[in-house]
């Protein structure tokens, strides 16, 4: 985890903080289990149980409230 | 993902406020599960689970927050 | 949902907004699952189960959350 | 639920604070059970689950930080 | 729980506030389970449980939010 | 946990945060589990389920919340 993924929190659109407050949330699993080829096997499972897929909704979600609030909710 | 769908988090009423946050926690399913039949199929089962149901409504609440935020809670 | 069942987080009183939170907590509900009468039969069994409580009680207090920001607090 | 339970989010100290917090979460799931011998059934079962145990002081901590911005966080 | 035990929320430190969102956290486990000699039996059980220790690490998270706001950060 | 681990919540950079929120998470386990060898143990376990990446991944997003909001989300 050694390489810059995070160098801001400000975007240009709130999608593209949806997308930023996703990779967060992805980055928040690598940190616990850092290899890549067990987390694409994991993902294959969880993709198909309603309950994970919620779950990781939830932690997006979570995110992107920080995103948000970084970025003034894009108001201006 | 490529097309636009969260241009804004200002909406006109609370209620489309509540409206645009159920569609974020959608979205937050469906860029882990991208497949919309596989979605539908699983959607007929967590939707007769009800501990999948209020954890649906957290996400759902999780959002509202941050688009009630955005909009000043819709004061003025 | 095409009716209006939102169209304020202002109330009188917190009782109120807690009330008000506790409805926003059943509409997420019925977003995922329309039917009233699958929801008033899983009804029956999640409120015996207590982990299902404590979860519907956590979807209230988030929702509770933004309605008493809304509000400022009631502090007026 | 008709009489006044939650007038005023104001409370003199922190700790009175979270005493209300620990009622919100136990109204938020008598709104759900409403039958006071069924939750005190309820109760001798989940006070012996760890994971419920858990799950109860989430749902007061979220309840928490809402009763401590009401009160400015009783810095004054 | 009549003894005075949240006179504050003030801290000197970053450290001695998540301490006092630990302290929080267990007391929200105490105000269901009163008995110190039941959840040490059940600490014992969960503390070899790696979700209910990610459950207990959340409670404490989201104490040490309302702690950490409540500081100011601690930023002066 | 006698020594100094949680000095400040002020971090250079974003990515410093988030790794501040991670080594947060990790202490809110270990004050519930203090020993390194059991904890090592017991995340060789969930690192394999997706369930708790998750859930480790939200306590990150919460306590990411808390570090961002006292950096003033590294905007200046």
């Amino acid at each position: 985890m050694s390489d810059i993924w995070l160098s801001s929190l400000i975007t240009e659109t709130p999608q593209e903080g949806f997308d930023l407050a996703t990779k967060m949330a992805r980055i928040g699993v690598k940190v616990t289990q850092p290899s890549a080829e067990v987390r694409d096997k994991l993902r294959r499972d969880y993709a198909e149980d309603p309950d994970s897929l919620i779950a990781a909704s939830q932690v997006i979600a979570i995110n992107f409230q920080t995103v948000a609030a970084a970025n003034n909710y894009w108001r201006d």
